[in-house]
């Protein structure tokens, strides 16, 4: 570890942000009549919510539909960002007004060149949560009720 | 990537089991009525089902005790190992013969010299898959209904 821990508030807000910007896969836990889901997908972040696409009939876009909510885990098991978000499917016309440019330019993946046609999910966080090991796990939160604590 | 992709069933099996004797850490998925929750914990691995300690009062064990159904994920999001299981409370009596002597050994931390004491639970993997990148999207089952296919 590279950093003195535990680290303060300010320093995991831009920490968590910079990983955003940074990485271009999460793992993406939906839930449905099934149970859990749990899956890794490419996501594009503007400084404000994800964007993710999937099939349509897979198992995740089957969970939002149901219920709308996601938890995401970003970095590693002992680096974590955890953020906890409601998903709605975007409207066709804004992917291609931007979100779409926006997530290739990002991923280095269109879905829009693969042979099926895929769906745009916007996750917009609700509660954000870092830590690296259990002496950072006082002070983990970064998000609540949609506002940054920092 | 060191290996010829895509890799063959054999050696996918032989890579997810070697990497659950290596990691320490997984990708604990679980659900509720609050719906889906995920957090990192550390497992240990007897060749056959996974153990795992947890705060009884957690999301995830109060989840787990809901329903029993667990995904994890092991390794990075793009040379990944998803398992998806049935869990359940281990006995008091199993713990003291052995298991959480195991689980110390592999985690290097012991639930029992926390102030808190921990619930012990069971996964045993119902289905396994494993891929690195889009190419390997083919051929992902190791394991169905709790049986390796190799």
């Amino acid at each position: 570890m590279t950093d003195a821990s535990p680290r303060p508030l300010e320093r995991r807000i831009a920490d968590a942000r910079a990983r955003f910007d940074a990485d271009i896969d999460a793992w993406v836990s939906t839930s449905g009549a099934a149970g859990p889901y749990l899956v890794p997908l490419s996501y594009d972040w503007d400084g404000v919510s994800f964007v993710l696409s999937t099939l349509p009939g897979s198992v995740t876009a089957r969970n939002i539909a149901e219920n709308g909510q996601v938890r995401l885990a970003f970095g590693r098991t002992r680096d974590v960002v955890m953020v906890e978000g409601t998903a709605r499917l975007i409207p066709v016309a804004e992917i291609e007004g931007g979100v779409a440019d926006a997530y290739a330019a990002h991923t280095d993946w269109d879905p829009r060149e693969q042979k099926e046609e895929y769906a745009w999910f916007r996750v917009t966080p609700v509660r954000i949560q870092a830590w690296r090991e259990a002496d950072e796990l006082r002070g983990r939160d970064l998000m609540k009720r949609g506002a940054w604590l920092g």
